[in-house]
């Protein structure tokens, strides 16, 4: 990278970059679901991966929680774990798990992460050690896919609407929620990177860092491709549409 | 997992039958390697990535070796990082930088990981947090799948003279030595786990630790297969064959 640090905008404008190259909206996986391609088994083995995901968030949260000083800071991303964890209303995951009840997931299966794909738990937990272990400034900008969370959120929304008679507007409860939470988080997150990441090597942290993120979020897909979509691939021990009981 | 503990040879019995289940040896991208069925540039994502894998392996036993208070077993265990770092003669480590070489990978890039699926890095990083958390008895028991190494070694050294014209048997030299390595190391592991691991609790989490290694090799088999078997589906910034300069 060179040297001369970029201006805020610039950065902006290359993070921009890294998600419309990197972020898992062009991962076929993704354009299976939104275009009705897939089968109920199919989008029970992507609820189920991605709950355990979801389930590593708020941990991944309090992490960052934990190693930020200052406690305005600390305030403001203290709203994620209310979010995903729940107040008196109901939170994210919460939310989650009505979206794999409504597919007939067992939600015993679900919360201990039975039949979890390797790769998925391999992935999420690369998020959660990433922000333990990388500058604050890396582990504050892997957040920054939230920047395009709304358009897959409204395109998965829309596809699973329209092509999956299984899928019904109150199992989808998570999504809209995440669609005022997502642009409120990322806006912070974005604002607090451009004022933070000044120097030329902090600012090569922070693009690692969204473009580490996007490769979590690819692999997770590519995992659930490649045991689910063609046939014959689903490693050892791994959920079996179709075998559920 | 019943609370009665397994005798040692019981144990070892069960250990057996989840390599048998589990291990590598079964994966179809193993298969279709010793078959002859891949290409030149699959052979080369191959090696690049499963370079990545063990130059995490010492790193992974320098990890247990700084968990271990005994200095007889620090002592035995030392001798992983001098097979795989070399001390006169060269290690493991460099003599499978033969196999990237002869296959025509350029060796900074191999070194620097660059191309390496980034399924491939969470899923050798999670073998490396997985020894460094887990009580020792589990990194310990991670390392059993050198139990299994010299039947799928043997398959993978006579299936590549066979059917590659590209590789020679000089190329070939990291898995001579390994082929005496592991099952020094294995039986050595093997006799200290079944000797450890008396009551129910310690033999549950050393079965559940070998069948996390199983899932760390087959879910990099599994990424490769995604990626490099049918066509498509190389994610963004890996490898791409016929691509290399």
């Amino acid at each position: 990278m060179e040297s001369v640090p970029l201006s805020p905008d610039a950065l902006e404008a290359r993070l921009r970059a890294i998600g419309r190259d990197r972020y898992h909206h062009r991962h076929p996986f993704h354009v299976l679901m939104r275009d009705g391609e897939l089968g109920r088994g199919q989008i029970m083995a992507w609820a189920l991966n991605r709950y355990h995901y979801q389930a590593v968030v708020p941990r991944k949260d309090a992490a960052i929680l934990s190693r930020i000083e200052d406690p305005a800071l600390r305030r403001a991303w203290r709203q994620r774990l209310v979010d995903q964890d729940g107040a008196e209303a109901p939170g994210g995951l919460a939310r989650w798990l009505a979206l794999t009840d409504g597919l007939g997931l067992d939600r015993g299966d679900v919360v201990a992460g039975r039949g979890v794909l390797p790769a998925t738990r391999f992935a999420a937990d690369a998020y959660l050690h990433f922000v333990r272990e990388r500058p604050l400034v890396a582990a504050i900008a892997s957040s920054l896919t939230e920047l395009f969370a709304p358009s897959i959120i409204a395109e998965r929304v829309a596809g699973m609407l329209a092509h999956y008679p299984f899928i019904r507007r109150e199992t989808l409860a998570y999504f809209d929620t995440r669609l005022t939470e997502a642009p409120r988080d990322a806006d912070f997150a974005l604002a607090w990177v451009k004022h933070e990441a000044r120097t030329a090597a902090e600012q090569e942290l922070v693009l690692e860092a969204l473009s580490f993120k996007c490769d979590v979020l690819w692999a997770m897909l590519d995992a659930l491709h490649h045991a689910y979509v063609a046939p014959g691939h689903v490693p050892p021990g791994a959920f079996v549409p179709g075998a559920e009981t």
